[in-house]
């Protein structure tokens, strides 16, 4: 990792690759169809492991995001962000390219759509199922159903089921947690596309969230799972108990660059602007931001007494280094930070990724 | 501001040059030299203002940084973090070419430098005066001795003085603290330089950290200040009370892309990839990300009865809207948000600057 001068993110693509088979082995079993959210890598090299495996269906969080996997040859893409209207030219203009499909959260905007739109596309419905975040809620049929004739008007419009994502379960702290959630919202989702599907036939229910996708063996009455993370999994997922250790397969290498004995601190080069300020709750600790690792040419090693990364300023790191590591850094080494939600350190370090396989970046811009 | 189709960071060019005039005047009549951070803003366009109110010096945070402003003819760099060894090929290169100062917060890394060092940089020393970040403790007079002595051995490393940054003034919550702070940490900043300066002639006290240089009026025994956030303030700084509402020079162009009315809530295309993830407390209503505002052609304006934005995921903001103004956002429509650390969101909307005056774009990468 010579090659290393500043803040970067170390992938490690045996684990990606491997994380990447085990999820789309698990939605065959299941048999639902695999949609990946492709928000938390944002790397068309990143994707093509993806196509490698089988996945010929995406999910991406914008129009942009779309428009670059697009250009690697994605031919259907679910945009799984409410419509933006003021992006009708670029919607249109990937409709007219790709099989796209596009999320509707407010009524309005498919009237909005019913006029503007060009080009076929197809549409899911948003349901909300607790993460309270957008979506109708499962009680709103009435709306839905009105929400629906208008959108037949015009055909261009194709409802394609509806879509649902347990963001709650971030805020969740057992697997008995993240099972309660994925029943109650599972059933809401389901009940409500079957009572859909006498209309109309076809539809389906897609699931979101790598906690659930992750935890949840059987995935009943849902016909697809759209995990995203799951892919490099992150500090905050294996305290969730999303994944094992051996799952995260990305780490930030952060150079050291100064050490303060009088307050055993190591200070690190890899800042908010680097990592993001999301934070991790540990007991007897607090909020951290990462925790902090011995980069090895296979990759990284837990310490034997978790280091946590504690403050973080715009580009400084600092951690409280316990003395039995304390000669483990020296200024121009580089620390390893395994970051709380690899999707936003994943986004700020974009155009900075590292292979540690074949070492050498693979940097570009999403 | 149609151009504007996704989020975007509307800069009030305006008020940008009222600020920088305003810092100007005032260290010209606290006869201290004017050295601006340029991390707030990471455009050589706005880096151009700067310069045409006369400013020479500068201030960053990053290598990078610098090869960017040099690019842009910027002759007097301080790179104000502590020097990253594994960058001294970039560092030599800058120093070739520009007047460069660095900065040392760990005796070994001077030691590097005596050896690595091959063209001439000025150094400062960082002093921490409680901020608890990095640098010496104002009592380690004889290790800076120390190193200063070692550094002498090379005679390209010329040094230049001490550099303080109040970041704890960040915590502060009324101008009675921000002044304590400043009255402490000046004077532990002074009393090092004068100590030093019978053996090192020349050398000057340098001190950053935006609250304190908006609201301290007279700098004692300071010979240099480094602020860089007043270009834009932001909603943290107004609530710090380092400034005024009209001096809040930017805002963040969000399109409305849902209603809920069930839960009177609206979701905006706004999350923490824009935004980043830092909160202010704002008493009774918590954390918040933000202040929603009113865009208009002549720049934004506050409801009679603040909004704040409640919730951030990646690409989602979300805030509670009281009746009186749910009218005021339909999906479509662009709301305004005042971000609560424009260093951290500006760095996020790089290349995504929109100019109010020219109504243009004017997006660079830094």
């Amino acid at each position: 990792m010579d090659d290393i001068v500043s803040p970067a993110l170390v992938v490690d693509e045996d684990k990606c690759r491997r994380n990447i088979r085990h999820m789309i082995a698990k939605a065959r079993q299941s048999k639902v169809i695999f949609r990946p959210h492709f928000k938390t890598h944002q790397s068309q090299i990143i994707g093509r492991w993806f196509r490698e495996a089988g996945t010929e269906k995406i999910c991406v969080s914008s129009v942009t995001m779309a428009e670059y996997f697009a250009a690697d040859g994605w031919h259907d893409i679910m945009v799984a962000f409410p419509v933006n209207t003021r992006e009708i030219n670029q919607i249109n203009n990937l409709a007219s390219r790709i099989q796209l499909s596009i999320l509707i959260a407010d009524s309005s905007v498919l009237k909005f759509l019913k006029s503007n739109m060009k080009h076929p596309a197809g549409f899911y419905i948003k349901l909300d199922v607790g993460n309270f975040r957008s979506g109708f809620h499962p009680d709103e049929t009435e709306d839905i159903s009105r929400t629906l004739q208008e959108a037949a008007e015009n055909e261009l419009l194709q409802f394609k089921g509806f879509v649902a994502h347990a963001g709650q379960t971030y805020q969740t702290y057992s697997l008995n947690d993240v099972q309660k959630a994925y029943t109650k919202g599972s059933r809401q989702l389901t009940a409500i596309t079957e009572h859909f599907k006498k209309e109309y036939p076809g539809i389906i229910a897609s699931w979101g969230d790598t906690p659930t996708c992750s935890l949840i063996n059987e995935f009943k009455g849902i016909d697809e799972i759209r995990p995203g993370n799951f892919v490099f999994y992150d500090l905050m997922q294996f305290h969730l108990a999303s994944c094992d250790w051996e799952q995260i397969a990305v780490a930030v290498a952060a150079p050291v660059v100064a050490k303060r004995k009088m307050r055993n601190e190591i200070i690190l080069y890899a800042g908010a602007v680097h990592l993001s300020k999301d934070a991790v709750e540990i007991s007897d600790t607090g909020h951290v931001f990462g925790e902090i690792v011995k980069l090895t040419e296979k990759g990284w090693e837990r310490f034997s007494q978790p280091i946590y990364l504690n403050r973080l300023s715009q580009e400084h790191g600092i951690f409280h280094c316990p003395d039995d590591f304390w000669n483990e850094f020296e200024p121009g080494d580089l620390a390893g930070i395994i970051p709380v939600h690899s999707c936003l350190t994943a986004d700020l370090l974009r155009g900075k990724f590292y292979n540690l396989k074949s070492e050498a970046f693979f940097g570009e811009q999403g």
